[in-house]
């Protein structure tokens, strides 16, 4: 923000800043790109995952179709462009089947850098204007940014499941050299110190958004909850310790797991997390670095529900509730390991960490909270529609932009998911004193 | 109980009484079967439903492996019974498949009886000692009771989704000529009687088993819980109401569903409730009775939890919490349609019943009450290993037994699941004073 | 017949022998059932096979609609039965999806036999009117016996199929004190004997029905075809071969098969014919009889087409041509194996034989004869419709009645079948004299 | 070639002509990409398709395999390419699923463009040295451009397969002014005129492999067959002819088709030829040159084995065999479009043609000839483990270069199969006269 523009009343002066903030984040997912070739773009590796292209140019559609066409209705998009682009809004009507977005090399990623540039102009142009758009666009612009910020961290957890189907293993950037240090403790025992465990004392507590700064809808609205006490271990599940799991034959012993889980492992022949690979004893990962060992010392990471849950019925605990999470969380420091930091995997020293690193699975399943009400119109399908069969995850991770992270944030996956950055902590209910 | 019996010390009397309600409610299983033909033991329509010959079977397998062998390990099995009589238990060893009940033509129903009577005679025996069981042993027959109701319920809901399989459509009992009567007003408009709403206070309340009588593990511990103000319809939602539903075009308008459910409907061209088949603008319903007109003043049943979602999406507005469920029940009248009333269908008079006729959907997720812990052994996996991928249903039903009915009852399915007798009532969040 | 019927002129006595081979055809059907209990009869273990109640209603229907129809068009059904006991007649109409034949109960057993019972009446009153029925519809009920007999074969197979099923191995008859004896011998070596090979000149060559007798549609026209002078091997594969080609890793060699075999047997990790097991060093096989070990002596059966044909491959053979086999069989004798010798597995006398015992898979895609033009009317889909996507074999088998074999006839199933009594012979081509 | 190379030995002069073939072979394929984005490489639209990227990495790894690594057992395959581009030679060890061959971003393009300059270098120093290569191994080079001549014609059959996914059309060439004139005649009825059909006497006729330049295994070896009198219809089936077809209600007759067929066109709701849009009473078209109206007078293409055959019964008459088309085949002109022609649509100017413009179904099952064995090794399984499942195309079409064009070539593909450029043609059987 130039510095004359500071003395400008309060909506001008918000439209100016969220100019300069759009201009940013939108820089900021084709600096994710730098390092891809233009084939990289198309990989679709699955329904769940999305071509990197596909991301360039949805989260262009939704300013589009949310912020410059509520202004001008006749604002045109690029022939065909909202059929391929729209993900999931039926009341915007036909759209590509999801599992079809991979088929798409038109149009070309210089095509779709042009149409992001063209819609660039559009907003800040809108955003510039002597008389500044009402506050409920502005909102609009706000949520674009955040969406924006969601498919920065699906640009990434998706390019990544992609690479790993090709066996030759592309690296998308070189390892850092710290990072190889890191690695070659990797035949080191668990360290056998004793855990920390933190006890809740329970109670009516508030939960959801607080009412300052940008949540979703579905973290609202601030509701009370009555907590049993518990206890929270301060140290999230190490690979160290998820490898002795494997050894004690974890992945074969039905009564560690739930119905459906041990039928999707057995299925597919799981025996270990995504990307990991057991050569005798040891194990390494694929990686947005190419294959790396599998750092005892860093936190387990690209579990299922399943294998969470699994894992702490093995230690006699349990996960903890989203509830529980959340007001454990909240006393907690912040600092952890986002995007920004240019690390592409979750580190060890995110163990100690709440936020950041990697997402902590709760034993919550996604759902309503007291009192939600979605959006009006095609915006109230931002969140609502998917409360079933999806489980609740909290934090955020090594993909996450540090601005999008915020302790009321509800992540949200089927059980079976493991291609996102997810890992687990464990609770423990206390007795009540009598 | 024979008058002699009552003055015997009580271990010994509870051993009686046992016995005599054992011998009922296995009779009561059978005279369920009377009206059958051999063939129509066999049928599995699904995979989730299993043959009337498997529940015979697997109900006695159930006291066989849990009781008899529990006393005397060696108590032997007919060849090859554990396997294909074993459910679902890991911990008890290798078999069949689930979609693989209705490949058994063998043994036959009357070998079936057979060994019905034979483990029959040896629990009976065993409750008739003079030295009575030990508690445990005690409490595991009375498990197996429970059991055996539950499977009197599914009996009657997978025989009547077998027989709707059938072109021909069989009858399992002659219509009773009320019903017959009931059924003449179909055409009726729905009374635009005013609906009741009974206003609930919330706050910080207990729910859950208390301890007197039997319950599952599931439905522990006690503990306690908040709920926000709310508001809960008396009358359940009628076949009238859900016609105007379908007629409003409920089934095509993708905003008032989850995702998963209008992927659900579409994928199947499901546009009624199971059984239903439109004929212009008139219902009708197949049942075991045959088929029979819709009743307008019944409530609507054998819905997914969907389809409860959607027409409460409908009429804005939603689906009761179990624990909002549980608290509002605690002041109704259970004097509500069972298996023993002999009436084969959930009935207009059941509308204003929170008990029987027909389960009720809850928007809970079916999961673990705070410091639940399965029980050790093979009996650890009856409910907990399902918590996932499910949604719980309060109540009972006009198939269940009237003493397998309790408030605290958590029953719980697929969200896709319509072969079961499933109700919806509306809920309402209140906003609190200020 | 009776002896007064002599005289009757040459129509008149054509329609009364009919009538007796009919009354004994169907007899023949329902004598094959005596061993059942009623549960067996609604067993459908794979879309491929039918329950044995269906193929007692399938062929009363048959007669229904293609003859007592034929002569009176207001002759009805039972209810629904036409829709339940059309097979794949398009022209007729609805009918319910071939893989939900064993969701019927009902029509129970015994309506099945009043409903054979009733149909048989009528076709014996016709068959003996004092003025016969004209010669088309005589052929058809000659056809109609021809297609009861197919269904005689069928309801073998499938029986044996759905058995199978069952871990406690249903015994549907004893075993023969004589075929136990046969099995005693089970670990003996192959004969090392030098096998027999029979040169046929080849050249321009009759093949197909020659006017004589009832022959289906797909066996004519009668036409030339030409064959390259070929060797055929006298005995069949036996057991002791084969178990050969498993030691020798035969189904761990992709090279000796077709890529759609490999495919097939590698994704369902088949490593022996159907019904058998390994245990160890030996093998046994599932029958009629129950568990039997295999006899190194008698033909392998129970293969696939691809399994066959990696066999020949494997001993640098391969299979007959249809057109080879029918020259070939001409001279050969014809009084093998067949369902009347009361023997429910491919015995070792069958070794030697060409016709009976087991069907022999040829190397020909089943499709039509030069100048083949299928019937007028429903009786035209009996088999034309079927020629693609399937293999020839030729002979006839231990479950095919006698008078239903002949040496022109052409059975067909997909290349993947293995609930078919098949075996295997073997061909060479024999270089021309230059 | 160089003038000066004229006057050398026969083995070397054969090299250096082989050299220079390979160059023009290898340019082509080249050349048929010049109009690709870097994206469009990477495109696999169903697992029959592979990436026009892989096509261009598999011929080359084809030339690497089979003759470069022949020479030289160390030669080297860039790191991981032998598991990537190995299509189907078990021989070769693993390789990635067919299905996974669009995952593939890396090697980008321009390193499959730096891999084919490196094997061709090595190849033409082969075939350029003092000493030429022995005579298999120049076999070898002449069936690798065989194999990349076949490709060539898959690489615009599946481009075109991709591009038909995408909304948006994308165009593969601006299509030809002639063209578009050709379409301006659409909706004109067809012509009236009588067909002209041509009577083939029949006999004892030779086919197969002549011996005189390159053919693949499965064209010989040369034998005799004998075909019944016959008559081919001259021209093919124009798209107005199917239209009337289509218009006449053929594919919701179900006694004009197979009941597989009947089965695939149900089941995937197919109305009309792969690629064909109905609008009203019109139809278009996607082609590589994008969205065109049908030309009536063009032979109708795109159409499966199935749709071919209905056809081919709703106007009485049958597709011929591939032993009637190859004898009819031996006297027409040669002379149709085939890719060097430069169009890429199959034209109005190939109705009369027998070779070029489009495939011909007949009605013959893949399979091999008397007397055909398998070459020994890995290139074994270039045809011969495809027979079974499959059906014989004959001919070439606008996709075909030339010089891979004959008259003893058998293609072949799955019945249902409607991406490649496949027409009909219609035969009858004549009575022989007595």
């Amino acid at each position: 923000m130039r510095a004359s523009e500071h003395d400008l009343e309060r909506p001008k002066r918000r439209a100016l800043e969220l100019r300069d903030r759009y201009a940013a984040v939108r820089a900021a997912t084709l600096a994710l790109c730098e390092p891809l070739a233009p084939e990289d773009y198309v990989l679709q590796s699955m329904p769940e995952c999305s071509p990197v292209k596909w991301h360039l140019a949805h989260t262009t559609w939704f300013f589009e179709v949310f912020v410059l066409r509520e202004l001008d209705p006749d604002y045109a998009c690029p022939r065909g462009y909202e059929r391929l682009f729209n993900s999931y809004y039926e009341a915007l009507g036909a759209r590509i089947s999801r599992d079809a977005r991979g088929l798409l090399s038109r149009p070309t990623i210089d095509e779709i850098r042009v149409y992001r540039a063209r819609v660039d102009d559009a907003v800040c142009a809108l955003l510039s204007r002597a008389e500044p758009p009402r506050a409920d666009l502005l909102a609009r612009v706000e949520l674009g940014l955040a969406h924006e910020e969601q498919h920065q961290e699906l640009l990434l957890t998706d390019l990544l499941h992609a690479f790993s189907k090709n066996p030759i293993e592309p690296i998308y950037r070189a390892a850092p050299e710290a990072l190889s240090r890191a690695c070659s403790v990797v035949h080191e025992e668990p360290r056998g110190e004793a855990h920390r465990w933190c006890d809740e004392p329970g109670g009516v507590l508030r939960v959801g958004r607080t009412g300052d700064g940008l949540a979703f809808d579905n973290e609202g609205p601030l509701h009370r909850a009555f907590v049993e006490p518990f206890s929270l271990r301060s140290e999230r599940v190490t690979c160290a310790e998820y490898i002795e799991f494997i050894r004690d034959g974890g992945y074969r012993e039905p009564r560690l797991w739930l119905a459906d889980g041990y039928a999707f492992i057995t299925s597919r022949a799981i025996e270990a997390p995504e990307y990991w690979t057991r050569e005798g004893e040891s194990f390494s990962r694929f990686t947005l670095y190419g294959r790396l060992p599998v750092d005892p010392h860093a936190p387990v990471t690209h579990l299922s529900y399943y294998e969470a849950d699994a894992f702490a019925r093995w230690v006699q605990a349990r996960l903890p509730s989203e509830v529980e999470w959340e007001v454990s969380a909240r006393r907690a420091s912040h600092a952890g390991q986002h995007v920004e930091d240019g690390l592409f995997v979750c580190s060890r020293a995110s163990v100690n960490e709440t936020m950041g690193g990697a997402w902590t699975w709760t034993s919550s399943a996604y759902s309503a909270y007291p009192g939600f009400v979605a959006q009006a119109g095609a915006l109230g399908e931002y969140n609502g529609k998917f409360m079933s069969g999806q489980m609740v995850l909290r934090g955020s991770s090594c993909f996450t932009p540090r601005a999008h992270a915020r302790v009321t944030y509800r992540n949200f996956f089927a059980p079976h998911t493991r291609f996102q950055v997810s890992s687990l902590r464990l609770a423990r209910s206390v007795s009540r004193a009598s």
